[in-house]
C-alpha cells in the first residue's frame, strides 16, 4: 500500500474548483463549450498528463459543465482512469478514416457544442508531422480564442500549487548542494551534472516515494547542470552543453531544478573557480546588487513593468548597458517560463500568489555571464524567496 | 584544436541545397517569401538550433533568396556565427515595445516580401505564456500554409542524414546493452537507466568530442530505459516513469536512443526476468512475427498503408485483436515521431531514404507489453535495419 503525503497533490477539489471557472467563462462569453489541445492546460484543469505527438488529444467541456477528454486507443484506460472525467471519446489511430478531426467534430456535435467554441488553437497544433483540417473547418463554428482566459486564470498559484513548487525547491537545492561540490578544476561538465542529478533525483524518489510523477515536458527528475554556460561561453546565455572540462578562473553559470506533479522551481547560481579577481568580483557584486533591486521592486499591486524599470534604473546608473541581454525574470509553473514577465512591456498588475523568476544578468565577453536566479512568491506585502540557496561570493567560490 | 569527423556533419552545401529546393517552392507557389517559426524547420534549413520559449523567433526568406534570422537580443551572437543567413535582425525581449511581432512584419517589408507570405504557423505560436497578433494581422498579407511542402522535403533522408541517424544507433546500441547488462532483480529502475544513460553518454562525448552536439528538443545524450513499462505497467504504452523493482517474471519493454546534431534512432526491446513461461513464449514469439511481417512488407513503390494491412492481417489470423493498441510505425528523423506513418490512413509512397520505426505491439492486461522498435531505412529493394541489438527472446531473457 503506497501513502500519499497529503501537501504534494492538487485535489480533485480543486482541479474541479478550476474548472468550474472555466465553465463560468464558456457560459458569460455565450460560447458552446470549450476545445483545449495544450498538454499543460490540460494537466491544469484535469491532472492528465501526456506527451504530445502526432496524436491528436483534447480536453473539452460544455456549457451544462459536461468534461471530456478524446484521445487515441493508446491513451483510453489512462484518460479513463482519471476522476474528473465524465466522458472519454477515442479514434483508432493517426492517420485513420475518418480523420481524427472528424471524429472531435461528432464528439462535439453529440455534446451539443456549437455556435460559437472556444479553443486554445484552431486545432491541433501540426506537430510531429501531424496534418488535419483546423477546428473551424470541421465544425463550421466560429473558433474564438480562449488562451488570454486561461493564462490569466494560471498566473497566481493556490496554496497547493506554491507548496509544490516549494517541494520543487527542496530537491533543485539537493542537487545545486551536490553540482557545487562536485565540481573541481579537471572534471567534466557532464559527468559532475550526472552525478549531482542522479544522486539527488535518486534520493527525491526514495524519499517522496513510488507516488512521485514528474508529469513535466522537460524534466523528469531533480537536475542540476551548466548548460554550457561555461568561461569564456558563460556570456552566451541558453548556450547548449558541451562538456567543457573546469579549469581555475572559470566564471560558472548553473541551473537545478525538479518537477513535482509538473511544477518546477527556477535556481541559478554564479560560481568562480580559484580566487576571484577584482573584475569577477565587481560584476559578481553588481549582479547581485541587481538581484537585491528586483526583490525590493516586487511590490504587489505595482506593474510587472515597474521591475524592470526599476533594476534598468540600476544599470544606467553604474553604466552596465553593454553587458545587459535580457528582462529581470518570468512566472514559473507547470512550464519552466510562462507570463507576466518582470519587463518594460508587461503592464500586468502583480499580485500575491504569483511566483516569478528574479534573474537579472551580466555578460562580459571573454570574462563570463554573471547571474542568479532565485524563485520568489508574491505575499501581501512584498516576497517569499522559495529557493534558498547561498548568494554571496564567498559561499560560491570553488577551490581552484 | 579541434577536429570534426567528417561523416558528422550537415554540410553548409547540403543546408543550401535544402533552402534552394524551398526557394524553388516560393517562386513556383508566387509567394513574397516564406515565414518559419517552428524550431525543427529552422534546424533543417540552417543548422540553427535554440530552445523554443516566450521569445520568438523565425526563419525568413525572400523570393530573392534572401536568407534571414529574427531573434531576440539573447541570441543575437548565435544567429550572427551562422554561415547561412544573410541577414540577422532582433527585437530587445518578450514582452516589449513595439512587440516583437510589429518589428518582424518590419523587417519582413525591409526584405520586399510582400503579396501572399508563407509560414508554418499564422504567427507564433502561444506556448510558455506568449501572447501576440498573428502575422496576418500585423502584415495584412494573405498566410498560405507551407508545413505539407517542408514535411514532404523532410520525409526523405540524404546520405548524410542517414549517416547521423546510423551514429545515434550505435550510441543507443552502447546504452541498450548497458541497461540490459545492469537490470537485475531488486535494483530500480532509476538507478539502472542513469547508470547505462551516463556510461553510454559520457562514452559518446568522449569518442566524439568536443564537438558534439545534441541539438535535439526532447534528448541532451545517450540515453536508455523503460518509462515505466514494467510487468504490469507494460500493458500501457508511453506509460510515465514510476522508479520500479525488478522482480521475477517482469516484462519489460525498454527504449533507447541517442541525438546526434538533431537526428534520433529509435531502439526499443522487450526482455524477460527469469524463465519465460509459456504465456510470455507465445506473445513474445507472435510480436517478433509481426515485426518480421513489417519487415517484409516495406516495399518501395508501395503505400505507407499496405505496411500496416500486411502486419493487421497477421493480427486476425492469430486473434490477436485484443491486444493491438496502434500502428506499425512513423518516419524519424530531427523528431522522433514524423510522417509519413506506417498506418491504414496513411496513402504515401514508400521511397528509398526514408527511416522508418517499426514497432508492432501486444498489451496484455496483467501480463505486459511486447514491443521491439527497429530503425530501418528503406533501400532500394527493401529495407537495412539501422538499429542491430538481438531480437530474439533468448538474447532478452534476464537472470531471475
Amino acid at each position: 500500500m503506497t501513502v500519499t503525503p497529503p501537501q504534494l497533490k492538487i485535489t480533485d477539489s480543486e482541479f474541479r474548483a478550476r474548472c468550474d471557472l472555466l465553465l463560468a467563462f464558456i457560459q458569460k462569453s455565450d460560447l458552446g463549450g470549450v476545445v483545449l489541445f495544450d498538454r499543460d492546460y490540460l494537466l491544469y484543469y484535469t491532472g492528465f498528463a501526456f506527451i504530445p505527438t502526432e496524436r491528436p488529444m483534447a480536453f473539452v467541456m460544455s456549457k451544462s459543465g459536461e468534461r471530456a477528454l478524446f484521445v487515441p486507443r493508446l491513451e483510453v484506460e489512462h484518460a479513463q482512469a482519471n476522476a474528473l472525467i465524465d466522458r472519454v471519446d477515442h479514434y483508432l489511430e493517426y492517420p485513420a478514416t475518418p480523420h481524427p478531426m472528424e471524429k472531435l467534430a461528432a464528439m462535439l456535435a453529440d455534446m451539443g457544442i456549437s455556435g460559437k467554441i472556444g479553443a486554445d488553437h484552431d486545432g491541433y497544433p501540426w506537430i510531429f508531422g501531424y496534418r488535419g483540417a483546423s477546428l473551424s473547418q470541421v465544425t463550421g463554428a466560429e473558433i474564438v480564442p480562449v488562451a488570454t482566459f486561461i493564462e490569466d486564470q494560471m498566473m497566481v498559484k493556490s496554496p497547493a500549487e506554491i507548496a509544490l513548487l516549494r517541494e520543487s525547491c527542496h530537491w533543485a537545492n539537493l542537487a545545486h548542494t551536490l553540482l557545487q561540490r562536485y565540481t573541481v578544476v579537471g572534471a567534466t561538465e557532464t559527468e559532475v551534472s550526472q552525478r549531482a542529478s542522479d544522486e539527488a533525483n535518486r534520493a527525491m524518489l526514495d524519499s517522496i516515494g513510488p507516488i512521485y510523477r514528474a508529469q513535466n515536458a522537460f524534466f523528469s527528475g531533480a537536475s542540476a547542470g551548466y548548460r554550457g554556460q561555461i568561461g569564456r561561453n558563460a556570456a552566451i546565455p541558453h548556450a547548449l552543453a558541451n562538456n567543457m572540462v573546469f579549469q581555475p578562473g572559470d566564471v560558472l553559470v548553473t541551473g537545478a531544478t525538479a518537477p513535482v506533479w509538473g511544477y518546477v522551481s527556477e535556481l541559478e547560481r554564479t560560481m568562480i573557480i580559484g580566487k576571484p579577481s577584482d573584475e569577477q568580483r565587481r560584476f559578481f557584486d553588481h549582479m547581485v546588487a541587481l538581484q537585491d533591486t528586483a526583490f525590493a521592486a516586487i511590490q504587489p499591486g505595482q506593474p510587472c513593468a515597474s521591475v524592470d524599470h526599476a533594476v534598468r534604473a540600476y544599470y544606467e546608473q553604474h553604466n552596465l548597458w553593454d553587458y545587459w541581454k535580457h528582462h529581470v525574470g518570468h512566472c514559473i509553473g507547470l512550464r519552466y517560463h510562462e507570463g507576466p514577465f518582470l519587463d518594460l512591456g508587461d503592464n500586468t498588475i502583480i499580485q500575491p500568489g504569483m511566483v516569478f523568476t528574479v534573474e537579472p544578468g551580466l555578460y562580459v565577453p571573454g570574462l563570463g555571464g554573471f547571474r542568479h536566479s532565485d524563485t520568489v512568491v508574491v505575499t501581501d506585502t512584498g516576497i517569499e524567496l522559495l529557493t534558498y540557496y547561498p548568494r554571496d561570493l564567498e559561499s560560491l567560490t570553488l577551490p581552484a
